[in-house]
């Protein structure tokens, strides 16, 4: 809850009175052509109006009339690993943190530190997506908005996060397999394709491409920087920042 | 995050508006003694001020020197099965709801939703506690308060949480096993005292009773009512709410 602080109020009465008596001075200059009388009446009301400007803001921070909430939004990166949607994420949740939004961030490893039981199998990874909704919906609910990047690659459980979530936008980081192998520095593909790492998404677990995407990133071809406009760009002509 | 709407501005400026000229003529007629000549002040001020008073009040908006969250907090509600804490708790929840609190609530059944592979022994208690503990963290992190209403019976595990939340209040909801179980409708104590229920606190799993809470209720003895009040009270005296 955000609370405005006295002091607050206290500076913009001054701010105001500034403004306002130097108005008011140079409209009793204009309708009396008196100089003197205009200042006076100008120094009377400094001292009157600051006293009766503050009550009436003080009055005004307990009413909640015009005030109304930022809609929280969901955004789901999904993709394959290596795509570069980590990086993209990270980017644009820098961006909404600047823009004084309040959100939270959640990739796979900080979410095994909650739900440290889950496992890597298709079930496993639907029923995983699920739990992360249901915390994600906690937060939305509660006006905080989230990144999110996870792989996600079955369009069944995206469909549930869209159907209980009140702003999910999904975000499809497009990139080929080549290119997201080229990019594996920790040499997961590698092992996956030898076998050595089960359950891996786009090697023994098949990507659904999303099918209604609200954004999709051709990250292959665009820079981050471009990247991450597209997507601010779709968040205000959508009404969301 | 809340943002003032327009249309909030121009109530608030026509208030200020009446407010304003009535003193603004009241000035003008004492210093010139004129009633025609501090009308027409008035006049030429209301039109002029309208728009410089709107103008200065959407800048405004936009700074936001002096304003500040409202400090969430977390209420953690411990006790015997059937002390009351259930009762209580919900009564401060819809209570910081009234006060238009931003807060969540969290006992037993809600949260095994979330986490539903937790079990019910004394490990696995104390590893559920501090997955709550981290999910709590995110929401007091975002500024929302959290009520929630757990047996916890181990010191160790609400220690941890007092360790890794910043407004971390525990009441303890005291009362003695008779009175537990003479208010156990689901004849849950019967069970377990005939060894048809294992692991249950205050049976077969000791209830360790906090050495520091910062509120303890005598539930046995204090109505609802009351016992609300004594946490109200509390929250005001130290400035929660």
């Amino acid at each position: 809850m955000l609370i405005e602080t006295k002091i607050r109020t206290i500076i913009k009465t001054l701010s105001w009175r500034v403004t306002a008596t130097l108005t008011t001075i140079a409209i009793a200059l204009a309708i009396t052509r008196r100089i003197d009388i205009a200042i006076e009446i100008g120094i009377i009301e400094v001292f009157m109006k600051i006293l009766i400007y503050y009550l009436h803001e003080r009055l005004w921070t307990h009413m909640s009339i015009g005030i109304k909430e930022k809609t929280p939004i969901v955004l789901w990166f999904t993709g394959l690993s290596g795509c570069g949607k980590s990086q993209l994420s990270q980017a644009i949740y820098e961006k909404l943190q600047q823009k004084k939004i309040r959100v939270e961030y959640f990739n796979g490893r900080k979410i095994r530190e909650l739900f440290p039981e889950i496992g890597y199998s298709p079930e496993k990874r639907n029923e995983h997506i699920k739990q992360i909704g249901s915390l994600v919906k906690i937060l939305e609910k509660n006006n905080t908005s989230v990144v999110g990047s996870f792989e996600s690659p079955f369009e069944e459980s995206r469909e549930y996060l869209r159907s209980i979530l009140k702003n999910y936008i999904e975000i499809h980081v497009y990139a080929t397999l080549d290119y997201c192998i080229k990019n594996d520095i920790r040499g997961l593909y590698k092992k996956a394709f030898s076998g050595k790492l089960d359950n891996f998404v786009g090697v023994s677990i098949k990507y659904e491409e999303p099918k209604t995407p609200n954004i999709k990133i051709d990250f292959e071809h665009q820079p981050v920087d471009e990247s991450t406009n597209q997507i601010i760009n779709y968040l205000e002509k959508n009404n969301y920042l």
